[in-house]
């Protein structure tokens, strides 16, 4: 496998349990989060395919292509290990779709920062919502579900409340 | 389409075209060219899929993924619009396969650039030689080959010599 396989894997991945979690939470009126804002491009999918929910983005700091860049009353900047914590003071367990995209090129460190944010993002999850992750969480009380078809095992992780 | 599903034809197309490209060459002895070297990942993908051809990579500044940087001496540094004539002069016609993914979010400043290096990689290839690119070329001599299976049309490019 070369680092363009797994990019490739990656992506195809992310799009797939992104669009079926947008499907399968179509109900649920609460806001989505977009957690890693990068270069905007799952953003930018987001912000085109969920209808009538409002989108926050939370980034240490914005980078991304300007067609794919916040309006600033969505974009929540800082770091998450502070910024979640608050977003949970202001909207209570009322997330429909959370999706992360926190991860850099170290996969220990991957796994050790996902370790620590897990138990940030579980309580804002409203019933029903989904996590959609590209690094395994450690969740106590969501349930881990299976990949929609065309994601690739490992490189996608879908969570339900 | 989101800039996701650009993005994912994108890879997708380039990883194609590559493969095919690579394979059809095979019986070439001639180097191969990565212009644009970027993060990596193409390179990456050539080194570990092309065997027993030098790979030589064209770029402004290196900024790649550790593990996808090139020896400083398959390192050729600067602005294509001078290193190429002057790898004509080192190498003549006996490039193998060039793949290029030069450009930027700018389409008409893509297309731009792709005309004015066209004429610079044009005399590069070997006969037999093959051109990948992610941007239409304007070649002289060159004929537009049909894309491979998994290519998706105006995402990639491939000449023969
Ligand atoms: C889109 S990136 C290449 C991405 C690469 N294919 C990958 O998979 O990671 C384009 C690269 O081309 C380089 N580049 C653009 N114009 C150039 C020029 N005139 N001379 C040399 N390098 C150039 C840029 O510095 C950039 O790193
Ligand atoms: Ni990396
Ligand atoms: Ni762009």
């Amino acid at each position: 496998m070369t680092r363009l396989d797994l990019f490739i894997d990656r992506m195809v991945s992310q799009r797939a349990c992104l669009d079926h979690a947008i499907a399968a939470t179509d109900g649920l009126a609460g806001p989505v989060f977009e957690l890693g804002l990068g270069n905007g491009r799952t953003y930018h999918h987001l912000r085109e395919t969920v209808v009538d929910r409002d989108i926050y983005v939370f980034e240490r700091e914005i980078a991304s292509h300007p067609d794919s860049t916040p309006e600033p009353e969505f974009a929540i900047l800082g770091d998450v290990m502070e910024t979640l914590p608050q977003a949970l003071q202001r909207f209570g367990p009322t997330i429909s779709l959370a999706h992360a995209d926190l991860g850099g090129h170290n996969r220990d460190k991957n796994d050790i920062f996902a370790r620590k944010v897990s138990p940030l993002i579980e309580p804002l999850l409203a019933p029903g919502g989904l996590m959609v992750s590209s690094d395994r969480m450690y969740f106590d009380t969501l349930e881990e579900l299976a990949l929609p078809e065309g994601a690739v095992p490992g490189r996608c992780f879908i969570y339900r409340r």
